[in-house]
């Protein structure tokens, strides 16, 4: 469909390039900002700006901050120093912490190891994780990974790593989610669910 | 959630007021920008600047433009002059255009007459419709608006000021959308395809 309004065009272009935003969607939401007052449009385009010039990554664990030094988790004086967990995206870090259950440091790994998409550990944080372990006298690493084949390959070469200093690991638990009907689960979450039961 | 990461937490904030979108999906987005090249952050952000600083309404129709006079389609020589498809939103024209089955002018309202919202025919740009009307000698006005109150509403409004002034005034057909499943269709628009019923 041809609007004949290059800048509208060029908007609902850049907007369709988004997540799970398809070119019917790109254009309402296009259509929306042009109708919307100059105020939302700018502070549309100054939250943009805000996230590309003050947003980077925190030198120790690679989450995003906007801080001069360390980041949020790695400046908060109220956590355990000694245990870490690894996640994929610095998104993850939110959710885990808003469950309440971990008050300990993090560590985004920006990756997982996927020889089939050529990504290789050297391409993901995992180097400085190991140097984080050892220098911080980590206790405790829980794996906070996705269940797939990348975050499988990615625990075993971090468990290969680990092997024999004394550290404990550990993968946090898949299998059925609280509220969850058996009826509609997979068969292999079924299976690690039934492998990982807990003793009452 | 807590993102502990302020301009982040603007640019979710700012996103979750577009239509359709909530929070997650905001958040989505939000992190999605992040982790993009700060190239396509520019070219976002240079999109909605663009679409503030160039487009505007067009002093004819009040579809959208960029042009400095008139725009695409009033400007369009192929077009009949005397034909006048009425719309709500600038986004129709283009839906309407694509289809092919029209080759006039168009006139954007702007939204449609509704009491109960406070909208009275002064709100919206109908008062523009009418001199054109006159002004451009206009024989077949068009009304394409919602099949809904206002639309309805609307409706009645222009019929009542165009009576016996020799315009031939229609209204789209409400039906049975092509491929649709009667099964599926609600007992209002049954009703409507049977009352608009076509001689074979």
């Amino acid at each position: 469909m041809i609007l004949h309004v290059p800048s509208l065009e060029r908007l609902v272009n850049e907007l369709s390039k988004l997540p799970g935003i398809g070119p019917k969607t790109a254009q309402r939401l296009g259509y929306y900002v042009l109708r919307s007052t100059s105020e939302y449009n700018e502070a549309l385009q100054l939250a943009l700006e805000g996230v590309r010039k003050s947003v980077h990554e925190c030198p120790k664990c690679f989450s995003f901050t906007e801080n001069q030094s360390l980041c949020f988790y790695c400046e908060d004086q109220n956590r355990l120093d000694d245990t870490i967990c690894v996640v994929e995206d610095p998104a993850d870090i939110a959710r885990f912490d808003s469950s309440g259950a971990f008050k300990g440091r993090y560590h985004v790994l920006h990756g997982a190891i996927s020889p089939l998409e050529g990504i290789l550990p050297k391409d993901i944080r995992l180097q400085p994780l190991l140097e984080r372990i050892q220098n911080e006298n980590i206790k405790e690493v829980i794996l906070a990974l996705d269940a797939d084949l990348e975050g499988d390959t990615t625990v075993l070469y971090i468990s290969k790593q680990l092997h024999g200093k004394g550290v404990k690991l550990s993968r946090i638990a898949h299998g059925i989610p609280i509220g969850g009907d058996i009826d509609y689960i997979d068969f292999r979450t079924l299976g690690r669910a039934i492998e990982n039961r807990v003793e009452i």
